[in-house]
């Protein structure tokens, strides 16, 4: 952990007051509901309540401090000078109050947000093993689970069991099974929908191991689908690869999105990919780069991205595919090995 | 709905952005990652993105706009003149993007939490299932699951099973498993230490129905104890009666507060309840009303409150003891069940 603070201090023009609760866990091991880092040149102090205090007493390379439960008022007493703070993050109010205590802040964006998006070895091999789960869970859930018949939060259910029984610490997210009509809302719940035959149904979920997650969707037939199904189906498939074909170290969040995009929108279904093309994964499941249309990031070795791209007909249906992967200065590593074939399920 | 929102209205200065995810589905229904509400006196709209636009039509009362991913960067633009917005919520940079963008901007804080605190029927009837359930996970995690010899995690398992069983719609937080010194850290997650013989285990959980969640704590006893962990339960178990009895619309969090704390600070584990006594329930697992030490509040018929007072020994045990009550004008209605007296588990 002190590496990473090492590489963070170089990036620093003043300290830097962390408040971003999944920037702390990266950067001490503290994973809690209330905490905060000041990283100095040659000081990193962290501050917790009651509550995390011994675990965070366990922790090596930082000096911990017991403050009270309302962590920035004590902060506004406690420190001062030139602070930078994480502008993306940090409430306005608490802003107030970190001024009002004397503190001269300065904005700051993504300082950590831009060493977390570069994994390490160690966190490529939980993300790795994150996905092993995942497809070994798939696996389980086309051959074991039924779907005819059933409501959809009872698959979501027996995805999180499956993850259980196959060791994941939890699932990523709660999973998204959006069968026939709901599956053209890309972020609908689990609901009490009875799934039919002969539809589609969109899974979209992951697992978290030693912190990091997966993040996969199928979209799968409950039987023999119309021809229009298997055409949209097959112009997302295409377009996913497209969009893995696309990624290297160098291009940008903009591109890769283009790369995918273009052959959705050079279909019958022009116009109907809503979203972008994909986000990274690692402790959070959505952080940087980002692979969108509106995106500001350039891919780097080491990244870890989904690809997901998506047709959705409001009303009828949605179809997204959607995988994980490393990428690499001439492409990418992706470990997701569940097919991308349509799978037919009961 | 639009009832919640009237009485918003009748709190506001000027129109109010509320970016608080919760409060919006509070407000609208909608339960999303991304949405935004603009409450005017005679127009309410409800921002989201694709990926939720058909989730909010369906929602009656309020007028939705589909908005790119970036959502405060296009309200910067749409929207203009004095502005409320939530201070306590939305981060500083984002107050940058619609200063920048023109917005007049006034900070204003809990105003919508302010209404939440106090529950309306059908709020409390969704609480009231959840306790039920809860209830009922307690008797079957006691009567059921073996807890010597096997690790936190796998009994927290059977807590997310058992309520999967009973109908509840998720767990409302990871459950807290927390064995013999484990339990002296308050919020420790389940691990993979393996209950002992003649521990204490102090078991943290709620769950999640239509919204609303309940949060129990027990401590059970893995066989006989010695007489300091027996002194010790009965003084947290004292500290617990004494602040349920504390309780009534017009009292501070403060002196509710300190009714529990003088207990333990009266015997002989004096200054070892090192967090606040309670703090509301509700759509969040923590909202108002606080109940501790720096609690700004004063209990209004309708809170719904936790009651939680504990005695941690670092390195050797924990106690906690853990009701929710709704507080009325002259007391309180406890729908907690399970029993306090300690219970014996194999």
């Amino acid at each position: 952990m002190s590496e990473r603070i090492d590489r963070l201090r170089s990036l620093l023009e003043e300290p830097l007051l962390v408040t971003n609760l999944v920037n702390v866990l990266y950067l001490t091991g503290l994973d809690s509901s209330n905490a905060a880092l000041f990283v100095e040149p040659d000081r990193v102090r962290l501050f917790t309540d009651f509550r995390y205090i011994e675990a965070a007493q366990a922790l090596e390379g930082v000096e911990t401090v017991l403050t009270k439960r309302s962590l920035i008022a004590w902060l506004a007493d406690e420190l001062d000078g030139v602070v930078g703070f994480e502008a993306n993050v940090l409430p306005w109010s608490f802003t107030e109050q970190l001024r009002e205590g004397g503190l001269d802040l300065v904005p700051r964006k993504g300082l950590v947000e831009q060493l977390r998006a570069v994994k390490d070895e160690g966190e490529l091999d939980a993300f790795r093993r994150a996905c092993a789960i995942t497809d070994r869970m798939f696996e389980r859930l086309v051959s074991e689970v039924p779907f005819v018949g059933r409501p959809e939060r009872d698959v979501a259910w027996d995805i999180t069991r499956i993850y259980h029984e196959e060791g994941a610490e939890e699932p990523a997210f709660e999973a998204i099974v959006g069968s026939g009509p709901t599956g053209a809302r890309p972020h609908a719940r689990a609901g009490d929908r009875v799934i039919g035959p002969g539809e589609l149904v969109v899974i979209d979920t992951g697992c978290r191991v030693d912190g990091y997650v997966s993040d996969y969707t199928r979209t799968l037939a409950t039987g023999e689908l119309d021809a229009e199904l298997r055409e949209a189906y097959d112009v997302v498939l295409a377009a996913q690869l497209a969009g893995l074909q696309a990624i290297r170290a160098g291009m940008s969040g903009v591109d890769v999105d283009a790369a995918a995009r273009d052959v959705i929108d050079g279909s019958d279904f022009n116009g109907t990919f809503g979203h972008g093309l994909g986000h990274g994964l690692g402790l959070d499941v959505h952080e940087a780069p980002r692979l969108s249309t509106e995106s500001p990031d350039t891919l780097a070795a080491g990244n870890v991205v989904t690809v997901e791209p998506g047709v959705y007909l409001p009303g009828r249906f949605g179809i997204r595919i959607e995988d994980d992967v490393i990428v690499t200065e001439d492409g990418i590593e992706n470990p997701v090995r569940f097919t991308k074939k349509l799978v037919e399920v009961g």
